[in-house]
Order: C-alpha cells, then sequence, then structure tokens
C-alpha cells in the first residue's frame, strides 16, 4: 500500500534523494561509504562547498554578504547560540508559539528579552501584527513559520535592527525578499533533509558586537572561519540535505516549489471549510501552507475518521497535544496526490456521516 | 581492488552494519525511510532505547546510577558543557594533545583551569604520570586516547573527584574498569558509528551541583529527564551507533574486540620497531591500540612508499600536520587482514630500498 507521510518532522523527503542517500551509505568514493571517509577528504568537502553554495543560492543572497553554515544542535542549540553572539543589553522577540517561547525562555538566560507581541493568551492562534521594534534593542527575533498551531507570517516587518528568524519549518517553501533578514537558522528535518544539521545563514557584518566571550563552538566567526569545518560536521545529513537542495535547484527553485505548496495548501484548506465535519484551528488570513491544524466538529467521529485514514495509507496526522484535533503537514516533498488522498477521505467521512 | 580504510574518523565501520544502514534509508518502516519518519513513533524511540541500554550494557555499567545520552555537537561542545554543569570552582585537566588542549582552551571560558600534567613541551609524545589531583577541586578531565599523536592511557589514576574522560578515540576498544569515571564522552564518528551523535554516558549523582544557569539544551539532566530526546536527536546516526553495538555485542562485547585490536597492534608496532626504515612517533609504553603513528626515517623514500601504499589500496594513512609522517588508525571495525596489507607494504619498501 502507498504511504502518505504527513509527520510534522523529521518528515517526508523526496524519493530520489532517499534512493541516491542510501546507495551514497554504500558507496560514495570509490567503494567506500560516505560515512567512512575523512570529513577533511576532497569528495566531501565538496559536498559541504556545494550544500553552502546552493542554500545562498535558493535564497537569492549570493554576494550579499552572507555566509551559510550546516552546524549540529537543531534549532534549539540556536536559540542559544543567537543571544550568545548577538545579545548585548536587550532583544526583542516575537511570540507566536511553543518555539517562539522556547527561544525567549533561552536568551533570557543571557539578558534582558522584550517580547514585542504574543498570541499566547490565544493558544496561538493567529500572529500578531502591528507592534514597534525598538530601534535600539541588539535584534529583533521572529519565528516564520509554527508547526504546532498551523500558523505563519505571511508579512515580515521592516525591522530597524537586525531581523533573526528561526525558518525551521517552511525554509526553502516560499519566495520571500531574504535579504530583509540578517540571521536565518533552520533545523533540517522538515523542508532540508534528514534530522542532525541545521542551517545558518547570516549578515556576517552583524557579528563582532557582543563583548562576551564566545565558546568556540558557539561562535558563528569561529565556523565561518572554519568553512563550516570547525569540527566534525554532521557528513551524512549535510550530504541528504545537499541532494534536496539540488532536486529543488532542478524543480525550479523556490518559486517553483511556492506555487505546488499554495496548490495543496488551497485543497486542504477549502476542504476544511467547506466540509461541515471540520473546524480550522488557526486565524484564516495567518494559516500556514505547511501545517494545517483543524478538528472534528464532533468528536464521536474520531475513531471513525481515525482508521478511514489508517486505511488510506496515511500517517502523521495527528494534532500536537497542545492544540489536539489533526495537524496535515504538506512540506516540499509531499505531492499533491496525497493531499488529495487526505482530502478524499475527509470528503468520505461526510458522505457516510 | 580492495579497500584499506586507515582513516583516523570519521572511519571504516562494519560491512554488515553500512549494509543494515543503507537499507533502513530506503525502507525502515512499513516503506517509510528512516529519515522521513517522527522520532516519537515507537520505532525510531525504540532504537533510541536500544541504543542508551547497549552503551551502559558494554560497558557494565548498567544499574550503577549511570544514565546514557546520544547527544550532537561533537567532543567539541562536550568541552563546553562538562563546564557549564561541572565547574563551579576549579578543576583539574590532564593535558595529553590537541584535543585536551582544547578541551581547557573552551573551559577556561567559564572558570578556574589547573593543568595538573602536560607533555605538551615534548609535542605530546608521552602521557605523564604520577601527578596529584587536588581533592576540592569539582572534577578531573583527561583524554584516554590521542588521535594525532598515537598515545593512550593505560594506567587511569584514582581520582578524589569526578573523573571526565573524552573517549572519543577509544570508546568500546578495550577493558575498563568503566565504573572509575563519572562522565564518558565520545564522538561516535571512530569506533561507534557516523558523525553526527556523541555518547555521553554519566552518573546522576554528580549533577546539579553548580549555580549558574545552564542553558536547556547543554543541561545533562535536562536530556536525562526528557530521554535523550529532548530536541529532535540525530535519528541516522543514533541507529547506526546502535547497530554497532550490536555488532560489538554480537561479537562477545569490548573483551573480544580488544583481543583483536592488541593483535593488529602488535603487528604494526612490531613492524616499527623491527623494520629500520620506520621510526615510531609515541613513546613504547604509551602507545595507542587505536592510532599507531609513525615517520620515515628517510624522507627521501616517501614518494616510492606513498605510491606503493596508493596501489595497495591503502587510503587514509597520512599523519597530522603537527606530527608529519604516518598514521595507521586501526578502529574496532578494520579487520587483522588491512594491517596485514600495510605491514607487507612496509616490508616490501625494506627489500627494495
Amino acid at each position: 500500500m502507498k504511504r502518505h507521510n504527513f509527520s510534522a518532522g523529521p518528515s517526508i523527503l523526496n524519493r530520489e534523494v532517499i534512493e541516491k542517500a542510501s546507495h551514497a551509505v554504500l558507496d560514495f568514493d570509490n567503494g567506500l561509504s560516505l560515512l567512512e571517509i575523512s570529513h577533511r577528504s576532497k569528495p566531501f568537502v565538496d559536498v559541504m562547498e556545494n550544500a553552502r553554495a546552493l542554500a545562498l543560492e535558493l535564497l537569492g543572497l549570493e554576494g550579499k554578504g552572507y555566509k551559510a553554515l550546516f552546524l549540529q544542535g537543531g534549532a534549539s542549540t540556536q536559540f542559544m547560540m543567537v543571544a550568545l553572539n548577538l545579545l548585548e543589553k536587550r532583544a526583542g522577540y516575537l511570540n507566536t508559539g511553543t518555539w517562539s517561547d522556547k527561544a525567549i525562555k533561552e536568551a533570557r538566560i543571557f539578558d534582558d528579552i522584550y517580547e514585542v507581541a504574543s498570541s499566547k493568551d490565544a493558544n496561538y492562534t493567529y500572529i500578531p501584527k502591528g507592534y514597534d521594534i525598538p530601534a535600539d534593542y541588539d535584534y529583533f527575533h521572529c519565528t516564520s513559520n509554527n508547526t504546532i498551531f498551523g500558523t505563519q507570517i505571511k508579512q515580515f516587518p521592516d525591522s530597524p535592527i537586525p531581523m533573526v528568524c528561526d525558518m525551521s519549518s517552511d525554509i526553502f517553501s516560499r519566495t520571500l525578499d531574504f535579504s530583509k533578514f540578517d540571521l536565518i537558522y533552520a533545523g533540517a528535518q522538515k523542508n532540508m533533509g534528514p534530522a542532525g544539521t541545521t542551517l545558518v545563514v547570516v549578515r556576517e557584518s552583524i557579528l563582532g558586537k557582543v563583548s562576551r566571550k564566545i565558546p568556540s563552538i558557539m561562535d558563528y566567526k569561529v565556523h565561518i572561519d572554519k568553512s563550516s569545518m570547525f569540527n566534525t560536521p554532521p557528513v551524512f545529513a549535510v550530504y541528504v540535505s545537499m541532494l534536496t537542495m539540488e532536486w529543488l535547484k532542478g524543480l525550479g527553485g523556490i518559486a517553483a516549489i511556492e506555487k505546488e505548496n499554495e496548490k495543496k495548501a488551497q485543497l486542504i484548506y477549502s476542504e476544511i471549510d467547506l466540509n461541515p465535519l471540520f473546524k480550522g484551528f488557526a486565524t484564516k488570513e495567518d494559516r500556514s501552507i505547511m501545517n494545517a491544524t483543524f478538528t472534528l466538529a464532533n468528536e464521536d467521529l474520531k475513531e471513525t475518521f481515525d482508521t478511514m485514514v489508517k486505511e488510506a495509507g496515511i500517517s502523521g496526522i495527528n494534532g500536537h497535544r497542545s492544540v489536539g484535533g489533526y495537524r496535515a503537514s504538506m512540506y516540499n516533498a509531499m505531492p499533491l496526490e496525497s493531499v488529495g488522498v487526505l482530502v478524499d477521505v475527509m470528503s468520505e467521512l461526510e458522505r457516510k456521516a
């Protein structure tokens, strides 16, 4: 039976990428596995440099003073690293969900953090708008897409200070003027690759301005100086991320995949809005094109719906415990067909009920 | 041509492990790749728990108050994390090589570090002995094996304070009373798996004694409380580490592999000692059974030797730039046969020269 994987992350990857990755584990360099060659060998240095260049190319940030790094530790490590590298006195954070909230909590260990706005009181169903970003703060931090709640920032503010954005769950999924951002970070395990590496794209000129002594492994400048090889990189995760970026480039880049993502989102959200058995969780104007969150209007249908979903080969659509209901994650690698299968099941439930 | 991979790390893995890993990338759970399933799904939670249990079992530390974690960021992150979690006033470090030296440098960012002894002045050719470990320090830190210099601690001190050991390059390679140690860490990419995860084995009772606020991602207690799933773990690297530990257990565990490792070491060191064309780098009594370092007595033979080495299918034996010459890394997965091929080439050079 064909599987339709709506997992929130780690999540679906393109099948060709998976096949190439599997082969590289067996034989990458004249019979040696990708896992057993030196990270300083030319074949892997080429992978790393290609991955770094592709990230900047896809984001349209080549030649604009940015550097791309592939680090370890996930976005959770970036919460700390951003503060260590950029926080001197005070920073402003937009609180749009669990991950923003965690970013704030971790940065507060180092210094003063001000929430410019928050939708926490409304269980993060919407994205706050019309807030001020004080010009004398060190930086402004936001989360572009909130996986758990299914909301997404559509209009980014014009920040008078460096803008830092956690794009873990929608990197490479939609066209934006990425030069508005000074630091973008993203755990690989949604749109980019397997868990185990984190993309950091940083405008070099914002670094070197804090007075604290930064541990080497946490210092963006150290990683830039060492071409993202300060310590042994997560070789396999970087390689699979490179393959995914090559695949995306081959499709026509972010602009091409954005069209597909919009079609998928439209398909599921129309069903949510038209089918009386379902209710969307997020405010309409802030709905994410990556993660659609919804609940059953009548919880009595849960068992029936869950069985139908399972029989259709659909997996990974249980909602996060803080929201309940369902979450359909439709990352770049998910075909429209899979969303179609889910929508068919939702319609079928309406006919049956 | 058969390849003999003497790479210092990332390095050789068992072929069966590589084949299973390659298959899991294609199909791990009913047609889904290991890379695209949720880390919270039962199949992966089982992998993580199995890996954690195997690490304690192989080290003989089950039921002794230890917890095993699979983290990210390599030993370089542990340099910082050890200090953040354990350093309140002062710690003692043994300086036996480049990695000890880095560990000291990074810990000094947080507080006072005292070198109990160092072999730096002799370019780390030997392991210092007979030093004192002050009983009123927070902990004592050492590096069990020095990849670059080819030295290894044979007798560990009886430390009056918690003993922390970086075992990145000889974990699971020899029998020791591991309960002498209070915290052991090891990057996976030598004896355990691919680059991208770090094993930490910690005696829980030594934690929670510092006054600083530790960032969550750096807090061992947080990771223990979350069963090594505080954030998305490096799924693939943990899985391959688990496979390697299963393979090792199947062979008879550390005691069994230690015999093989000793045979390999004996084979190459006798050649180094008997063949007048080669000189060993490390002091004999401190020689590592993982990494044999040696130079040519006559540099004029370098081109000939390098060509012969290449023709024999041998790779990865160039010495580190701080030592020069050659380094044969013979981790657990390396068959005696490969060491035999290298020794044959060394003997052949003597006959030719």
